[in-house]
């Protein structure tokens, strides 16, 4: 197949992550997230806020890793953060995802993806562990906005949130502490269970 | 004010910007798409397509532009590609909204978007035509996909997509030959007023 016409049918494929709804609501709490906007926005922040990673980062891998990073949830769908269940056997069908969704790409683009997925899922880089950091921060920032509507449905825990964000020290100490705080002050508003 | 919550509060006010509803709808034609999601799918479409341009360019520096260049639409509108009434007036509304918005930054980054806003508004530079290809192909794959419905409400002419793709020639000669072949298709379908 002629490799343009190979590379816009992966465009269009990915469409479809318009429609993977998560859990967390927009600012307004008119509405829940999809994964496409969350990617946007997570991959703007990594352009603003790599200059809080605790190590050097090559920021344009953090924006490839997070644009491309909740694309195997086509297949997989959404594991809420907090659903342990869910994310018990999220990456085995994440996997299967990868394999499909990169495959549709021309061998050298399909190896460059499948491998910052991968670097991105084993959580070892520096680019990795900062990449997880502004998908972590981006809906607490979201869940804040909308007076924790989401962690009020869900009725999140504090250890839970401490838990989901345990790595976040090791690779932003100024954006842990200003997580610290949103945490505590969600806390107080009853957002977020003590 | 503390540097990273003036950055949070960017991150924040950004956010209106997913309520932003361009007329293209999404693949599957069950909604029209919002400014996060295309600028998601623009930003993806550079990383994967910025072999075709026919100068070298800065994958990153198109990235960045792709990502932010529709916030400004927060304050003036989304202007349709083929309303020209508000194509025409849009350029003024969209610089306040720059100050305004980018404003929010602190110093340094606010003159960094500004500049790429402003780079890819004066579309001089490679980075600009080649950021400006992926702003324009991204809806006409999605227009192709969804069997020209967007086109069909709005009537929309050949002349009119001729008109605004003039400068894709010079920025992408094959994805150029791609877009030709793919309005030839929908004027063939009747999507397209010939």
């Amino acid at each position: 197949m002629d490799r343009l016409q190979q590379q816009v049918n992966f465009i269009r494929e990915i469409d479809k992550v318009k429609k993977i709804i998560r859990q967390n609501y927009i600012t307004d709490a008119s509405r829940r997230e999809n994964d496409a906007e969350h990617a946007w926005h997570a991959a703007l922040m990594a352009v603003l806020l790599s200059e809080y990673s605790n190590e050097p980062v090559d920021t344009m891998k953090v924006v490839k890793m997070l644009l491309i990073h909740d694309l195997v949830e086509i297949d997989a769908g959404d594991s809420y953060a907090y659903d342990y269940a869910a994310q018990a056997t999220a990456h085995q069908r994440e996997v299967k995802a990868a394999e499909r969704i990169f495959g549709m790409l021309p061998e050298d683009q399909q190896q460059e993806f499948r491998s910052l997925w991968d670097e991105f899922e084993e959580y070892e880089t520096a680019e990795a562990r900062f990449a997880h950091v502004m998908d972590n921060f981006q809906p607490l920032i979201l869940n804040d906005a909308s007076d924790g509507l989401s962690w009020r449905e869900h009725q999140v825990k504090k250890e839970n949130v401490m838990r989901r964000n345990a790595k976040v020290p090791s690779a932003s100490e100024p954006i842990w502490n200003y997580m610290l705080k949103l945490v505590e002050r969600n806390i107080e508003k009853g957002n977020i269970c003590p």
